[in-house]
């Protein structure tokens, strides 16, 4: 898979990174040192026409999805939004196409003010081509949450004996007609910051579910260098999905997050559910059973076995 | 002309941004206030391929200027570099070109290093098509100098009487092979910050010259409600560049600013040359003179009249 390889590269040259960088790459944003004790959370989404959305969706479709995938970034670390800078080419029937762009813009604006994260700068480029492809790129920009002292919750910090918990449901989330949940989803930011000032330092590790719900929470047993052990039957699955759906069909933007187990669990925050799926056992890799029976998935590098 | 009008939406749309933006788009940077007293600037530079560079130019032609376009910006408001998050999207066939993107990942790294701005976070995708365009863009986090008392300069700070200069010089960036000062070009931001801390609050308004002399310095008459006035047998050309060329070519990547004239001017700062090349008058528009004689440009809004 290449674009795992490129990451990969990156992660590699992390160890020529200044001492300034606080969160190199690799998580859902990094953290850099701007000033003594200043940090600033930034990171990058985005948004291919014909990729991750339809490439004749409407302009606000576009102008919102690629600012709400950069929120979910900013919640998957408990971190509080402050601005946005956009950027966009546009293919020339879009350049030409009076208001396409400005429905884009103001979408985009619309979707990042409900988190007082103003659209603070921003690029617009033609490539030139008629049919050609639009590309949007949303980089957000958080800090810490001061009210929890200032801390982020990353991929990598899960232990042994944490429970695996999420919010939200799974699966479906892309219809048949290419509408659905991937487009009109509310970023979990208010919840993440809940959660986290409700949990504390208790709440270990957190990602938001872009891939899928068994891609990403793999995500947190490798970065954590421990084994993720989820149960199918328990994930909160939307509409008429199936157990695999929901593991698997990914664009969900709800959080999976580990929990230390020394303490109560709410049921709900923000009015979102909060479900617990699974245990952090101590090895690697991920197991998955359905009422008790090995699952393995065939997409996701998981293998079906009949 | 389309892009103008988009950003002109933009401006429009500042009236409903928070009080956290203390510098609203529409300058080279944006800055946004993300602690007390602790601000942030930022801003975003795309590279399109077979637009702003030639498609089939190498990798790491393409890293280094998407970074280093970037840069000039931060340079323009003679602010220091933090930091860079990249984003780019490639072609089926660059994906699948061994090393592309590691190369170009690579060159934007070294661009950025250089000035002790790491790359901390960035998103690779792949819009699929075969021959299709490759987008980047580079977002970069600055902070104000605090050499400086923390304060940077935006265009629209220049003042009746103000003594129009720019770094360096101009005209023929782009080579008819397609090479040239646009792929090599070194960011002015160590000449910004030295010319900063020499000149102080004397350096009234600044901006970097990418779309080409007369037009980005119409833009500091423009934002500043004055007439700027320059001298184009003045302005120091690169190589065998007419004064037409050294005025609307671009992509210069120098600075073109305005400083009180109660004071001495330095001749060169950084190894880098100083040139006064007009006036600040009151009014609006500009006037430019060749050798006492009116000169009309037929680029950027200018009429040729023979």
């Amino acid at each position: 898979m290449r674009e795992f390889e490129i990451i990969e590269s990156i992660r590699t040259a992390n160890a020529a990174l200044g001492t300034t960088v606080v969160i190199p790459p690799g998580d859902d944003l990094g953290m850099i040192e701007i000033a003594d004790g200043v940090s600033v959370l930034s990171g990058v989404d985005q948004l291919v026409g014909g990729v991750h959305l339809a490439a004749d969706a409407p302009a606000e479709d576009h102008g919102r999805k690629v600012v709400n995938r950069s929120l979910s970034d900013v919640a998957a670390m408990a971190a509080v939004p402050v601005g946005f800078i956009l950027s966009a080419t546009l293919p020339r029937e879009l350049m030409t196409n009076e208001g396409w762009a400005e429905r884009f813009a103001d979408a985009a604006r619309e979707a990042s003010s409900r988190f007082d994260a103003p659209v603070f700068g921003g690029d617009v480029a033609t490539h030139g081509r008629t049919g050609g492809v639009f590309v949007a790129s949303a980089t957000v920009l958080a800090v810490p949450d001061p009210h929890a002292g200032g801390r982020v919750v990353l991929r990598g910090g899960a232990q042994v004996g944490d429970i695996v918990c999420v919010s939200g449901c799974f699966g479906g989330s892309l219809r048949p007609d290419g509408r659905g949940h991937h487009l009109d989803f509310l970023p979990r930011v208010e919840f993440a910051l809940e959660l986290h000032r409700t949990l504390g330092t208790r709440l270990h590790s957190m990602i938001d579910v872009s891939d899928g719900l068994a891609a990403d929470a793999a995500h947190i047993g490798r970065e954590s260098s421990v084994s993720v052990v989820l149960r199918a039957e328990d994930v909160p699955r939307r509409g008429s999905s199936t157990a695999v759906q929901a593991l698997t069909d990914g664009e969900d933007y709800e959080l999976c997050f580990t929990v230390s187990p020394d303490g109560s669990l709410p049921e709900a925050l923000s009015g979102v559910p909060i479900t617990p799926i699974g245990i952090i056992e101590s090895g690697d890799g991920m197991r998955i059973t359905d009422e008790g029976v090995a699952l393995e998935l065939e997409r996701d590098g998981w293998e079906h076995s009949g």
